[in-house]
């Protein structure tokens, strides 16, 4: 666990992040991050470019990357690799390869779970964890983090369902192991019994002698939940699991569930979405995917400018500490 | 109709554009950006991006709006949504999520009519229209009008024919419309029987009291024609429509057709090129088709800065207004 | 043969280049670049803008200048255009419309040989060749001459294997036309015999009086190379002309191998490598073609300054002459 980004050479793994790094270096850096870009043309990140290297197509991760690099001034650019051509090359030349065309990050997604941890040891510049398999998917947990500290304004103290596919979802696997190290957070996995969390999940968080159980009905917690988070309900394998409930409204929400949950209760989404989030619900001012979506430029740009700094401690991004 | 950039949030639909706003806001800018663009290195819109979502693939439209961008300072980037990726997601959540991550120009092309009212009205910055279906392209309309005006000296008392696969191809319907809002200007449509102009253009154009008649054949108008406007005749529609005409001269332009035509008449096509238009034709100085696309990158720069400016009257774009 | 990039308006073919050239104007530039590389954050190519026209795939060449422009300040795009497109549109045409864009270089990969030498003809700005066919790749060429320039510390006197698939890969032809015009280079063409260099390049180095022999097993020239010039062994058609000998050894190396080879000799691969360069052993530093990438980027930024300069005289890229 690291409680410096001096310490994080590379993000990976969920688990490698401390509550202190994630609440007092990441999270205040991201509001300043949120000023710097609706101020626009920042010149943060000019002369240094990102590369993305795609092993499964990505466009939300990608493009909201890609923003925060091109919001900061910076180039983006990416190639992804498809299954053909996967195996012409090890991961490790390709990422050798990169390091010596002189780029500044690495953005990899890769279908194996491990990848990873060989690309970072390749690799002299900061390698980040786009998705690796149905492993980890460490930034968006970092945003969604960020999304509910900033939406009910703490992070600890709260009630959270986790709810869907969580067998494959690969974002509730990092948030889960994220807010397992909080004080005072209930996790409460909803999802059908043939996709439940697995079993290195359950034994990570009981090791960590964190606070959860594990549901079937996504009502049965609505009235408590301070945090509702919707995955995507109608892949192939929900459509499997939920045979008998094709609604899956038990694990999305409706006007019925709304009304339910408290005033103060938020819906995270992290998109896209599909029934168990009807089109239109969004009016409802809790359900909060569009702001968490806007959220994750701010956390990726936060991101970015903290790696650089760990690496360059005299550059100008220093500055940036002194705030108000 | 619109006299004024502050009253087109967006540019969806030909029928916007009023003449006044193409002849005195857009075409004077236009040639403004001729300039800025052989200057280079223009720093207008530094820090601004646009993002291309392209449900149906283009090169040329994209490119041009890539250039158009990149040489005034601004970025762009973009993603191809593959046919098994579309209904992956609703449009007007797309449209949200860009907006959120701060990109400040949409440009979208779509498979489906009324796509782009669809998108516009979720959108909270300029969307761009780069096709729907077979509707719509507005922004090649406007840079065929550009040109005409350029190549013969106005935008009012002239013949255009407009020639090829009248029923598919959005580029006429688009220039049509926007045509018939100028004073003296006499539409000749020039297609196979089965290839005709649309019946809700042809009331359009009706309504407008537009000066319009619809012939089989290019050779008919060829002495008389100020504009002869010709489309990709090789297309399979064509080739079925022209069983009994292989050579496809009725739709094209040769040496013959050439001779026919007035010395200060010209020839455009907004490209890639079929049989209709030789290779080696183009040496011809009245075959205007690669000014034509030199004057797309202008009229897209024209459009970007005009658009930006009227969100944001007090930006220096304001000053491109004081002109010798 | 060219002396001076003044007289170089296109990269076409490595016969074009002069030793001259290479040495006097070419390498010194690549040295600087590789300070400015450093530095970071260069300006040179603000406001400039490479655009590539892939008609086969390129992950290397593609990301190689697109991290050269890019470290200068330039931007780079580019279409692939798929081999169902292909044929819609005279290369001509694209090469004419890319330039009214624009663009200050264009970088093009082509399927067919020769064609290059049309693309170049119809453009108004430098065109780059990344590699026609089964023919040339001149500009890989350039960064192996550079990295046996700077590995070995001349540019003559030195005997080289180029070894593998001689007949296909085009890297070596280009090399092979390079190395010949350099004094006292004695090159060696390692090779099945179903895949030996072809006819025209026979002749032309006969021609030009080379001192060359070609052989079928690398273990022969170990001893004596100075350079050991591998290329992808496990090609299907290396696989073929392999059959009885499934290692592959005879053209690739392995610690046995590198036994035999000088102390100050090195083994370079365009890359990606195959069972020819196994994994692991480019800890022996002499296997050199890591650092063979990286002088790719700078051998490109050099190229690119060049010939801007040859173009601009008066350009601020003129002081890079002035060197201590």
């Amino acid at each position: 666990m690291t409680a410096r980004t001096a310490d994080l050479p590379h993000i990976v793994d969920a688990a490698d992040f401390s509550a202190s790094w994630v609440l007092d270096e990441l999270f205040p850096r991201a509001e300043i991050m949120r000023q710097v870009h609706a101020l626009g043309d920042s010149r943060l990140l000019t002369g240094r470019r990102m590369f993305g290297l795609f092993f499964q197509p990505s466009t939300r991760t990608r493009v909201s990357f890609e923003s925060a690099t091109t919001s900061l001034g910076g180039t983006f650019s990416a190639i992804e690799i498809g299954a053909d051509a996967q195996d012409d090359e090890p991961l490790e030349d390709r990422v050798r390869v990169l390091c010596s065309y002189g780029y500044d990050f690495l953005l990899i997604r890769h279908h194996e779970e491990g990848a990873m941890r060989r690309a970072s040891a390749a690799s002299s510049v900061p390698v980040i964890n786009a998705g690796d398999g149905d492993g980890q998917h460490p930034t968006q947990a970092l945003l969604d983090a960020y999304t509910i500290h900033r939406e009910i304004g703490r992070l600890r103290d709260f009630e959270v369902a986790l709810v869907g596919d969580l067998t494959y979802e690969r974002s509730v696997n990092s948030l889960a192991e994220l807010l397992a190290k909080l004080p005072d957070v209930r996790l409460r996995f909803v999802s059908p019994s043939t996709l439940r969390i697995r079993p290195a999940i359950r034994e990570r968080l009981t090791a960590a002698r964190a606070d959860f159980d594990e549901l079937e009905d996504l009502s049965a917690v609505a009235a408590t939940a301070d945090v509702v988070y919707l995955t995507r309900a109608h892949s192939e394998r929900m459509a499997m699991a939920q045979r008998f409930d094709p609604a899956g409204l038990r694990y999305g929400v409706d006007d019925e569930l709304l009304a339910k949950m408290k005033p103060s209760a938020i819906v995270l989404h992290p998109l896209p979405r599909g029934a168990e989030l009807p089109l239109g619900i969004e009016a409802d001012p809790r359900v909060a995917c569009f702001r968490q979506a806007e959220n994750g430029v701010y956390v990726r740009m936060a991101l970015l400018t903290l790696l650089l700094q760990a690496r360059e401690p005299n550059s100008r991004l220093t500055r940036l500490e002194v705030r108000a």
